[in-house]
């Protein structure tokens, strides 16, 4: 999707947010704020909003003077997703269909996301999660037959992650496909650096995703997957995979006007995307990119 | 109040929504966006947000062409809510106590905010406010008993106008409470000139408030009664009044730390302001100005 002007109060919002949890101090929030300012009136609105989103976070870096301003949040996300991984497992291995339960927690990992949902309470998240009733979820927009048959015909699947902690479902996710279905070669792709709350490699060994897929980096330190500033190794990834699977809001932000088949699954966080997918803000959606309008 | 941090991103939607309201293209909605950008290293966050929100209305008007770029969604308000006016009548009329329905009324009116709240539908927003039980309201920041102490005790009272719409509301609160008291005098104050959809003398004389009691400017295009920008015949009229009755948000943010006594009645827009008064966004409340922090 290109970059909306509805976005730009957003990218002070989302700024301001990581720069609080990053602790940075009051005089230079307000200097992020004067910086991304600075930078609007040049802004190509052709650009995805995560192109915006790396040169956002890259100030809010410097600001903060940590080359990983939320390590300690990213953390804190990864293990309280770890602590309950046996009841979301038990979860999936009480269903009667193993892989479409892992699918829906894996999306409802979306939730734990401190870019663009404020203050999240991660551990209250995640209990939501758990009581969740899959029922609950938006139908219209969880195209799970029409994802379950790529999967069935699929060797070789691309995974794009998002935030940590998620990233603990979705290893769930991979955990109950490798064991219902046979032969199928996964690949995780995490972000080269750390941006906002990203997983990166370091999340990615520290949950154990290395443990039951490859993990590879998409090259770039955009909060989502840009495809210009991808690597080589990463577009060959891409490119040679018989199925994408999409995580996240910023990863269809930036792969929404894709040629090739994706299915996205993610949380919609804003109004912008919302519309262009059909649903409400909110809501928690499984869909191809062929019905994304954004 | 001061300026905050979180005024900034608000600020831009803000001039976003009033000039989409307005009618302003989307290019010239790209150059009121940037003007703001460019305003934003010199803002001096001792000032109230009205006063930066007059200084990014003129933005907006500008790029509209027009003196008063939302005349039309203004007259909407106002009509709509004359629309419903013998029902609200009614309503006052059947309560026990029909000064406190009022006030409730008045309150809820100002429901009816294309400022800070985007896109509202006022015709359900009506409905919403005429189907709310009363019990609804948050009972806590409702300090009605000292409200009517105030309200009985005073000969004076000033009302300080907010929006379009809501001002409706305020005419059956002026009759209501006049019915009851006898030899009250009540003046109203509205905006000098148009400011978003603010409540200005053609839009009191409209409704017919100036049939009910005497109606004053504020002298100022300010949204909101910053006090260094109104006139001398306002100023005036304030320090006079025994009771000083504040409506909605843009008031409240100008007026939180003055020494006189103001009661503050409004829906809490945001969570800066809801934070200084101790309630939720979207709660409506009735609160002394001693009891808020901000």
């Amino acid at each position: 999707m290109k970059t909306y002007l509805d976005c730009i109060p957003c990218f002070f919002s989302q700024a301001l947010d990581t720069a609080r949890i990053a602790g940075v101090d009051e005089k230079n929030q307000k200097k992020i704020l004067d910086e991304i300012a600075g930078k609007l009136p040049d802004i190509s609105f052709d650009f995805s909003p995560p192109r915006m989103g790396k040169n956002i976070y890259n100030i809010v870096r410097k600001y903060s003077g940590k080359d990983d301003p939320l390590e300690k949040i990213k953390e804190k996300s990864n293990n309280l997703a770890l602590s309950i991984y046996s009841q979301l497992e038990s979860k999936v291995f009480a269903s009667n269909n193993p892989v479409l339960t892992a699918v829906e927690l894996s999306i409802a990992g979306n939730i734990i996301d401190y870019g663009v949902s404020r203050q999240v309470d991660v551990k209250k998240e995640v209990e939501n999660i758990l009581n969740r009733e899959v029922n609950s979820m938006n139908k219209g927009m969880f195209h799970y037959e029409e994802f379950e048959r790529k999967l069935a015909s699929s060797k070789n699947i691309l995974i794009l992650g998002d935030n940590t902690g998620e990233i603990v479902f979705d290893k769930l996710f991979i955990e109950t496909v490798k064991a219902e279905y046979k032969e199928k070669k996964i690949i995780y792709a995490v972000r080269e650096k750390p941006v906002i709350n990203d997983a990166t490699m370091k999340d990615a060994e520290a949950c154990g995703l290395d443990k039951v897929c490859e993990v590879i980096s998409s090259g770039s330190d955009a909060p989502g997957t840009v495809m210009s500033l991808c690597s080589e190794k990463f577009l060959e990834v891409y490119n040679n995979a018989d199925m994408v699977i999409s995580k996240g809001q910023g990863n269809l932000e930036s792969l929404s006007q894709e040629k090739r088949e994706i299915f996205f699954l993610l949380m919609a966080k804003c109004k912008v995307v919302a519309s262009g997918i059909g649903c409400n803000v909110g809501d928690i959606v499984l869909v191809p990119g062929s019905l994304i309008n954004i």
